[in-house]
């Protein structure tokens, strides 16, 4: 492919997306790309609870939302699957059951590495997860 | 149960590990509980895999490994389980198909919040990834 | 003082600010105090330099920027100093001799901990590093 | 040089440290230069106060000793200075007046990249702070 530079559309992105079978688990939605952002919904399912009785969802799940939003904000600009170096989550308030709505955005494009960010909200619109990462830019060898 | 302060034993970390979905498609095992210790295995499956071709893990099943292994490191001392504050993890190698040892160890237990951090190592007992976490120690009201 | 749980003032946060010898030493001068926001400017000094040649500031400089700066965008809305739990910096390009501009928000105020952020930049109004801490808004006992 | 790929003695990273004006003026001496590891003391002085009444030292100077010692944990091994791409501190008991022992160890070395981490003790040999960082590895240009 010739694209490699370019930004990838809502619909490019949702195909790459969904190669990844832990991004069908996560019932990944490409809801709106632009200019170094994402936003991507993913589909509640049962086994992201963690607790049976008050039925909020793992932070694992928060925290793969968060990963994932934020590189693919860097990905879609740069048209091409990017490696996370490091990732950090803060955790605002308990996820309940409902799909996420997952906003990422690139902080700072670098050459050989650059950082992103991505907020998780509930159906509510209620901020429930938020982070950053750094991900490796430098072009594959 | 009048046992909210003390240790559990491996079987009673499995036993309350198991009652979170999320745990359960982790394929979580206990194999030790130590003093601010605890070693946990995870079973791998297809749905973990984020590059079809290469096939390694998504980023986002290690980081729930880091979170929810520091987090039972002081769970198992506390006997409870306990929210996650923040979670931060370095990726050091790609996950490739196999099951995951998880060993977490408490770095600083607090009174009102705590430090413990997680190391996830391949079978062949390379580090993948390791990461902390600050968890809520506050007793719960 | 009566004010102890009310925002503090421009005026009011500055002179807060100076009580602490290390805020004495990096020159710290409050602009602006919003809903949540400040704006701190740092008065640059040649001890800060970390590569005598390139004669760029060290990290550690950045690092307190964005911690004390985040702090007290939480710190001007309580009227208090407040303990930070942990915090975390990225570094987006070197900061040459020449004072920083600090912008602090408030990511989400909580009863027991809350999370907020800043960016440095230098005075041509480029981020130099960006960050965030997580801080402990418990009362005071 | 045509050292650029040898570690350093304890007496050449002391002389390297000291280049940088902040090192100076934070009194670093390096006390020991292992495989991977630096143990690098730094000498108290009065300009660290952020708390003019209880008199601990700012999270900034703690921050600013994570980083550096983690760093040099890496640049001892490699002989060169080595940016800083992030870094995360946790803090865990104010440090009062006196000098703090920061003890440095390389987590994963890598080509492009690496992670190391540090611990901040008092005198009283009691953790204070601890963190990690990344920094860029790869072969400056």
């Amino acid at each position: 492919m010739s694209d490699a530079s370019t930004a990838l559309s809502a619909e490019q992105l949702q195909e790459r997306l969904l190669r990844a079978p832990y991004h069908q688990w996560l019932g990944l939605k490409v809801e709106e790309v632009g200019k170094g952002t994402v936003t991507i919904r993913a589909t509640w399912r049962e086994e992201w609870v963690v607790n049976p009785d008050r039925r909020y969802t793992h932070g694992g799940i928060l925290a793969a939302l968060v990963d994932l939003t934020a590189d693919w904000a860097l990905g879609a600009q740069l048209g091409r699957g990017i490696p996370t170096i490091d990732m950090r989550v803060d955790y605002h308030r308990v996820a309940l059951p409902g799909d996420l709505v997952c906003k990422g955005k690139i902080v700072k494009q670098g050459g050989q590495f650059s950082v992103a960010e991505a907020e998780i909200f509930d159906l509510d619109g209620k901020l429930c997860a938020s982070g950053r990462g750094v991900y490796l830019t430098a072009a594959p060898k």
